[in-house]
């Protein structure tokens, strides 16, 4: 089972922010048990999401996260791409309109915003592509949308990190099942890399387990994480690095 | 004059890590004037990012910057990766071999490490793809590589924040050139996008520039940054934002 990830937004390929969300949607998404295969960033530009999304559908992932684009402003055209991408047409969905509606009236009455109606950069956000199912936005205006594409599951999310942490949660994960893969991080107190590295590859041989290392500041520790299918799997590894010798103790992120 | 930007590494697949290294890389390519259309970012498995390599050649950028995987363990297998991609064999490189020994001996001398000889782990960091130009690391062990393959200038970089951005500084944005792209930030006093959009779209119409704008909390700010090719370009749209209404103020980031 494999995911792949697209965050969408100029900010990302400037440099003007750090593309956290991938991050975080790659974390939850690999503790359902989905291998993130890769993760894509292009800019708010029709062409390059779509040419992005085109070629994702193409390696047949399971399940597709999309996040960032889906604003009221002139550069927010990530649901044009994907129904483009998919040969689509954009349809009003009257229920996001509503909610919408709602949720500048909301705004409107807490004083935050001059004029509560709707208008037409509002409105768009309203479009989703042909046969979506629109995803619920507890935390802004722009509605998501999920999109069963062959054996890809599309979910189109917003940007900003609190509205798409929000979906991703109450939306997205209930619609991905139980399954959890396992991770367990230590920390090896041994003082660099390089020694380390032909006793995690007899573990790869060993056993049926990925690992990552990554060193925590030379003369200090390695952070070792091991991915397996069960906690009892996780642990056989574990156990045998101890038995080389590498004194482990749990790290907590 | 667009680039790219492949990040490597599984820790930014399960998000463990957050990939803030090519939101640095992508920052300094911009102000040198590079547009940069796209980041991948790919685990520690060489089919995989041998096939990013090759589908981001394909694709011609003036800039390909790579970054992560050159360590000495298992997993660290990017410069094998670029090696095939390129058709081309891995080779050692002799200077590079003498600072890494020099490297782990000052680690030793420091009490840093137990061993200061070269074993297979570290010897493997001296390999680079036949007719490489090795980049300095004077942050670690693991040098970089600069190739030219067609017109695109590609960049190999190391993966810890430190040494990556050493060797930026250092060895690669000496060799692309000078020419500087103007951003100007400002934050716009008006509570909500969706008056903002059609304002900008003319600004867009009219002037030879991008403009990207994010909301900074509703009721509060909207951020806007203008890239253009000078700062009299850029102030003209300011010019026209202003006389449109929109207070604008500089924004530091």
């Amino acid at each position: 089972m494999f995911a792949e990830i697209l965050t969408v937004g100029d900010e990302l390929l400037t440099g003007n922010t750090v593309d956290s969300n991938s991050a975080f949607i790659a974390k939850k998404l690999t503790e359902r048990g989905y291998w993130v295969r890769r993760i894509t960033t292009v800019g708010d530009d029709v062409g390059d999401i779509k040419a992005a999304v085109l070629e994702i559908l193409e390696r047949k992932p399971e399940v597709l996260v999309i996040s960032g684009g889906l604003g009221p402003t002139h550069d927010d055209v990530t649901m044009l791409a994907v129904a483009e991408a998919l040969g689509k047409k954009l349809v009003p969905c009257e229920e996001c309109l509503e909610r919408i509606r709602e949720f500048y009236h909301r705004l409107y009455e807490k004083g935050l915003i001059d004029d509560p109606e709707l208008n037409d950069a509002r409105r768009k956000m309203a479009y989703l592509p042909e046969g979506a199912e629109p995803l619920e936005n507890s935390e802004g205006a722009a509605p998501g949308a999920y999109i069963e594409h062959g054996k890809t599951k599309i979910f189109v999310l917003p940007g900003m990190p609190r509205e798409m942490k929000a979906m991703l949660e109450k939306e997205v994960l209930p619609r991905l099942g139980e399954k959890k893969f396992v991770q367990l991080k230590f920390l090896a107190e041994i003082t660099d890399e390089s020694k380390l590295a032909p006793i995690l590859r007899e573990a790869l041989e060993r056993f049926n387990v990925k690992i990552h290392s990554s060193p925590k500041g030379f003369g200090r520790y390695i952070g070792i994480i091991v991915f397996a299918e069960s906690e009892v799997e996780a642990e056989k590894v574990v156990g045998f690095l101890r038995e080389r010798g590498i004194s482990l103790q749990r790290w907590k992120l």
